[in-house]
């Protein structure tokens, strides 16, 4: 406990040199599903695994076109969060001091929130960033005209921690949202459907590299005084009252590829792109940046277990 | 990283209010043996677990008493570990500095040291304290005309991790040997055959607590001059040259419940019994210190696979 900063700054390195060493520098892809007794594997050595083509199978993968998704769900009202940048969940900086940003969320029929965000997704409208990312199990809500479409749960994985799903999530966006570098406290099966995911993955080992601070909440408010509008759609990002301190990685490896200071030179990034049909196992805790591509139809979707 | 001592000492602490929160406060017992997918969920949650009785059907189980080893081993020659106190791989204050001892290591015939050990084990005569523990694959090696007695290697381990044991060791001693707190590298599974053996378990998250210092490496050796030979049967602890220095727990949990600082009492131990019979899966890395105490035949006998 009498370490000095230089000390616990030379022991976080050795950590994560060690971490390095025995570990792959790259993420295992699998042309198959794992057994359950396979997957417990990486479970247990907290590793991600991609299967390449694992969903090609699901019916969703072989419908889900822009017609097919507007038919199904027509004007059901979903919630569709907004941004002026396709930044969400994000670390912004606004008189002088970092504050962290949520979206706007609002609700509106389907077939309106999909003709936006495709439009925009081709180049067609200009407009806020839209994103369909609730991570509520909304394939089991708002969406649950597409649950038949996927798998109730994935089996090996079902079959491995002998439990359902806590939630099933759907998520549609375009080329412009990106979500910001974060982790969650849940095991993650992800599966691309339509257009790309580009993941940026970090072990939990690496927490001393994020620059994680306690930041003021905000979140993006329609001011209507359309005085930036065209910067910001009449945007705003507004501290929420009473001011409420959430902890987040400040570090944007979009700004700088390694973190700024002195651990960022011991720190393993894994890329890792997953294309249509393509699935991934996330480790609870490993720390993710995703953006997207949208596909030939201007959207990107994906499904995902937790 | 600019965490002064105090902040980091709260993060400590708060990390270990976590795991408690997160873990039971007891290990699991089962009545049998778990199929590989359930032995994999506490690999993956790095948890321990106790069989009771499953060594039970274990030939060793029925065959190892003092006769039958004898017989079994005769004169063949085994590596042997003597301390004057019991205390082997463990810390000492020699003129004022602490050290860490390895014990003396001799070659002898089984069935001279089986006989010191019983006869020690029953209080008959007094002398060194001596414990076959050598831990180099010995069930494979030295002891092969034992190794028929006990399974080649644990099923559900086997299937789950795709991979033999590395080793597979035979521990003889009586009730004055033990093992100072220490950590290995190993996923260990533990069988329990004559005797008691009496752990304290901790999981790797409180290494913050143990008060590892790097201490020079001494080995006992006969000094032979005798003269203070009553309390250490002519045995003296030597720092080897060149001086070596080895990272070690320095708490010893038999002399202060607690180790002495803050973070102690945010400390769990969990203390673990092992009958004839039980058998015992310790996660690699989890601290553990062993006590033991003879059977009928006044000595303690224990097989483990890494
Ligand atoms: O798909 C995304 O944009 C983010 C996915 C994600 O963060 C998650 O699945 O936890
Ligand atoms: O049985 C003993 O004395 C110690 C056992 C031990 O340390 C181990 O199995 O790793």
């Amino acid at each position: 406990m009498s370490d000095d900063t230089a000390g616990l700054e030379r022991a976080l390195a050795s950590l994560l040199e060690n971490y390095n060493e025995l570990n792959a520098s790259y993420i295992d892809e699998l042309d198959q599903e794992p057994t359950p007794l396979q997957f417990m594997r990486y479970v247990a050595r907290n590793r991600p695994f991609i299967i390449r083509g694992g969903a090609n199978n699901w019916p969703a993968y072989q419908r889900w076109n822009a017609r097919y998704l507007v038919e199904t769900l027509g004007d059901s009202p979903v919630n569709v969060a907004s941004t002026p940048n396709g930044l969400a969940d994000a670390v912004l900086s606004q008189d002088g001091k970092q504050i962290f940003v949520e979206p706007l969320e609002q609700t509106e029929p389907f077939a309106d929130a999909f003709k936006s965000i495709t439009a925009r997704g081709r180049g067609e409208i200009d407009g806020p960033v839209k994103y369909c990312q609730t991570q509520n199990d909304n394939l089991r809500g708002e969406y649950l005209a597409l649950m038949a479409d996927v798998p109730a749960s994935i089996a090996f994985a079902h079959v491995a921690l002998d439990r359902k799903p806590d939630a099933v999530n759907f998520w549609l966006g375009d080329g412009a949202s990106t979500t910001a570098l974060h982790r969650d406290n849940y095991e993650n099966i992800y599966a691309q459907i339509r257009g790309k995911k580009h993941f940026l993955l970090m072990a939990p080992v690496i927490a001393p590299c994020v620059e994680e601070r306690s930041l003021p909440l905000a979140r993006y408010e329609n001011c209507g005084d359309g005085g930036d509008e065209k910067a910001d759609y009449g945007m705003k990002a507004v501290v929420q009252q009473p001011v409420q301190y959430v902890p987040v990685p400040t570090w944007d490896p979009l700004k700088h590829s390694k973190p700024p200071n002195s651990l960022g030179e011991h720190l393993t990034t894994y890329k890792v792109d997953l294309e249509e049909g393509d699935m991934m196992y996330l480790p609870a805790m490993w720390y993710h940046h995703v953006r997207q591509t949208g596909g030939s139809e201007g959207f990107s979707c994906s499904v995902n277990y937790w």
